[in-house]
């Protein structure tokens, strides 16, 4: 049950909190991000192994978490504020209802509650959905974009890693009009690790990926829908997305690069006064999402290299930085946007959008900037 | 001016910090963690180049901070509670009196004021030290060891990273009694390429470093005397400490063995109780000082790689964790500590320090936990 | 002066080469691949440095070589067989004469040829050429694709690491004439660290670098034009390269994906064909290119992962490894291509192409595979 | 059969190889090592998986190779010059007879054969040697330290990574027995990823490993008992080896420090012409083991850094490169090895000492510098 709070929502006591399925790396997280937490008084994580938590989140050690099993957590469904899931597809379609029938905010990460259209689901996950009720009153977990709807949601739908990253990165260029409605955009992201899941398997041992990189998935990626679905809903014309992806050799983190042809002449300044424009800058701005205004400078000045976001500073934070360029001879935007995929690509969302959905400050818990 | 504290000291309203040479790995990551604190309002960081501030951190970009030169510091010192020093050898013993004699809590991160004797300065650092009645002054900030002298000092010295991290890791195990006196304690600790600071070299460019590790100083470290002296001090005996580094391919933690022969049998479990005595185990332990106490388990069972911690469990944090164990056939008694070498090892134990010497609770803007 | 040689050129005795600039990435690799060339019996590297050639390149401890300066190497030009340039832009322009009109044969590894035209050079480089006259006669050399103009230069411009990569990720493709004419060609490619040369500079030491990743010269490669030059001189007809770079964390290797817009419906299997085509299989084809024709499995298949080449697979070697993919929705067609930036990319091909011009098999000093 | 030889062996024709165990990493190494041996021209891998061999080995891409079974191997044991075992423990005991009566080399590359005394195996590894009479016969296959015997044997037991690396790191000083008897001789040593097998295991996942480090097997390592029977032998006394390990962030290497307690004041000009005696330097000296011998600097000095070895020095080659220091207040020699844990640890010195057994020159095949 939510506890009561003062504006609508806001919580008097410490909340409570479940974690479905916090074995993996966005479980795992979001314990990090709710014990650093000032509302939160209570985590209470499941796991289907049998490794102490503090063996499989060693970085938790001394945190006094302890797994549950799935049906003690719904036995204590009546206690709970808010339960996250963090599980493989299928799961939180099947469990949701259990925790709204009680009153419990819903925050899913997984992909279950993403698609509002029940074929289009099928179509990208290759199986029926079996809520086909609740995912018409999911709300779509983009913070920023939909933070009206978020505040009166009672089951949010997180988005991927690879959508958030992309979707702040690319709505205010595509907001613009400025593009070629007959080209593609294209969106070349690599991933950390993480971003493959914690099951051992031999294409992400460490012997195998450090020093390297692997594309996958380029025949066309199963996020991509999602995103061509995000944009047409918000420019009101069909968008075509052209998702392409790779891991590297870092455990977290997504470095994204978008490039969108642009249909008449436009300046990097003119860009910029774009996405400035979207997410401010200083104290009225969006506090998560930082557009790097730095001036251009020459190839041979080493300060080119300030010029667009390096993906180390963002991991471990909920930001989301961007920067923005033009190619004037061949007419192409740029955008480079990079955000921890664990994080602002998954648990730091989480959090941001229970904040909202529980009338808290949108930053609370989360402002801790990248090492 | 300190502001005036209700524990004799407590702060009633917002903290103004200033942090002298802020463009490095140590005054940046102070900046970070300052940003984090809730009693800090202000912070006042200089620099010497000519950098912005968020070009040199830009992990910090939306923070508001710009850099001040270190007059303009100094002119400011009235309104400053406390001030780090994060500068090279020399600095802080020239400038530390403008600010302790304008009631400024002085925490120094160099090595200006870690010996009680000017002597002992001048042998380890090759130069004579110019305020030698501050060095008697100064107290040594090992939080956890020192900190009936620390909630009195107006002059702290922060110890090195590796001292802080061998300290914890042999404290308990030199207490004991139970070790070899004819033989020297040796220390194997591998550092990341933030501890070989933040001027350009050849040896710490990445094409040199990465999939590497190269050793240096192996003739005689100079920080094993600040740990020779600390031992004595700590253990009324002298004690031989054989220092050996080195550096790792990632950019932060310290991963430090220590091995120490024994004079009796011992068996690991013995020794864990003397860990857990020292550090002590839950609520009442120690917050930042964590001991892994898991079973011993077979060479072929997979559960061996959690008896020792890992160096990930920790980078990004305060936290320093340890494990124990013991060759019973060769009489060694082993103790793995992990740090981050900017955290622990820097810039957190600096404000665990200041928060100590401030009269506010030690974990006040530390508690997050690593990544 | 070269070499008598049988079959025209063929060496008798021991080939004498010099390598001016070997303090660097590009010139320490030559060094290495020379070293384990049966035909070369000299080698003579050139520094502008003061540090001893094994300090700046250990891993040639052993091998007995010493850095002349580049008026000693002069002098003693009618004694080599071939010269390469591991210079800045600027250097090969002003000596290369020297070394011609004494019969050596001239291997440039950096920019200063490979353009035709005098104004294309100044464009690119922002500078005038200084030997025009040469420079129509020098040879674009990518060995695979001008083989025959090779085997008969006296002065080969080795072609850039991109380039190179790029090159043989596209040609086949574009061929076809399955390509829409009004989309530009994407490149993304992410090189390691070597890549960013071997001067110390912030933005490539270990720290900043670890973990990370990071975009440069998006408003326009200064590399675009070469390959832009390139493709319309083999297809005939405008091609429009949108080339994209970053720095990812490894010290070697390109990983280069290149996407191009399909103007009609081509399936997976039907480009695998032409790459089959264009390079061959199995003993008839291009010793150093080859093309992993795996059948496609599904998305959950742990298989996925061996459809593309990862980077891993071809460090240290003069391969280049290709994967193709075709995404049938969006009708883009997706080419993966990995090469060692300093081998395949740089002394690999300069030694591919010496062998090629002094009429020795290609794969002579070149036959090691990648770790 | 061994092909009839000149010099009692040497091979007339090419020779024919086979590798059992080729799917884990270091018969993966000796496949990509007798690929480039002038010598050999079959090379026969067996497995016990269902994956192709270039997709396991997909750097080996365009080789030609394929897996046989064991048994399909065995079957043509008439037709091999020498078999390989890169097995677990358990099969080369089991299997190696049945080459040896068909008088092929066997090369062990797994630990079965590396004590003469059955009960010290057995006490190692925890069961019965299975083929006691070959234990006795098999020669121990440290090539530089071993050559009369290996030239003669039959039956070739390779060292493990660690063994070797330390062996080599301290037998010329354990020869001047100015160390002290009374203290262990200590050996801590990183190892990287490959070291701990290809099986897909949470402990070395990327996510897990990267920008970390681990310890494990610290109370007494299983390759220690080895280390103290080489020693014992080589000195004539008894030498007591703390053996300590760990996994660094990097797939291959192994970066060693030996210390050892002096029983007299020794400088490191005098351990340094000691090593110099043992090794040899320039053309009359060891090949493959290389003593850094660039003189002293001071602490602030940039090319302290050039005084060790560094890991990436050997990566990809057959060399050990050793440097050594004194901390001459302390009285300890220290001793800083590194290999490639999978070249010289492992399959490079397997094909060392498959050259010694043949007759052939030692460096055959194997002349490759690191990267």
């Amino acid at each position: 049950m939510r506890t009561a709070t003062s504006a609508g929502r806001r919580p008097v006591g410490g909340l409570t909190a479940g974690v479905v399925g916090a074995s993996g790396h966005a479980g795992g997280e979001l314990c990090r991000l709710l014990l650093g937490h000032p509302e939160v008084a209570t985590i209470l994580p499941t796991s289907r192994g049998d490794r102490a938590f503090d063996a499989v989140h060693p970085n938790l050690l001394g945190a006094g978490l302890a797994f549950l099993d799935e049906g003690g957590l719904r036995d204590r469904a009546e206690s709970l504020d808010v339960v996250f899931f963090c599980t493989p597809t299928g799961e939180a379609m099947r469990q949701a209802r259990h925790y709204l029938e009680r009153d419990v905010l819903v925050v899913d990460l997984s992909a279950d509650f993403r698609f509002r259209d029940p074929a289009a689901f099928q179509q990208a996950h290759g199986r029926a959905h079996t809520d086909p009720e609740l995912l018409s009153e999911a709300v779509y977990g983009l913070t920023e974009l939909r933070r009206e709807e978020i505040a009166n949601a009672r089951l949010i739908a997180n988005p991927g890693c690879y959508a958030i990253t992309a979707v702040l990165a690319l709505t205010p260029l595509l907001r613009t009009g400025w593009w070629r409605r007959d080209a593609p955009v294209s969106v070349h992201a690599v991933n950390g690790s993480t971003g493959a899941g914690s099951e051992p398997k031999t294409a992400v041992m460490h012997a195998e990926m450090t020093a390297s990189m692997l594309s996958y998935q380029l025949s066309g990626h199963r996020h991509a829908p999602e995103l061509e679905e995000f944009f047409a809903a918000e420019t009101g014309e069909p968008v075509v997305v052209d998702l392409n992806t790779a891991h590297g050799d870092f455990a977290r983190g997504i470095h994204l690069q978008a490039n969108v042809h642009l249909a008449e002449g436009v300046s990097r300044e003119d860009l910029l006064a774009r996405y400035v424009d979207a997410y401010g800058a200083g104290h009225d701005g969006e506090h998560f999402v930082l557009v790097n205004t730095r001036p251009k400078v020459g190839a041979r000045d080493e300060k080119q290299y300030d010029l667009y976001p390096r993906l180390g500073s963002v991991v471990g934070s909920n930001f989301c930085h961007l920067g923005v360029d033009v190619d004037p001879e061949r007419r192409i935007a740029k955008v480079v946007a990079v955000t921890d995929n664990l994080v602002k690509g998954a648990a730091g969302s989480a959090v941001q959008n229970m904040n909202a959905a529980l009338g808290l400050p949108e930053t609370t818990g989360l402002r801790a900037y990248a090492l």
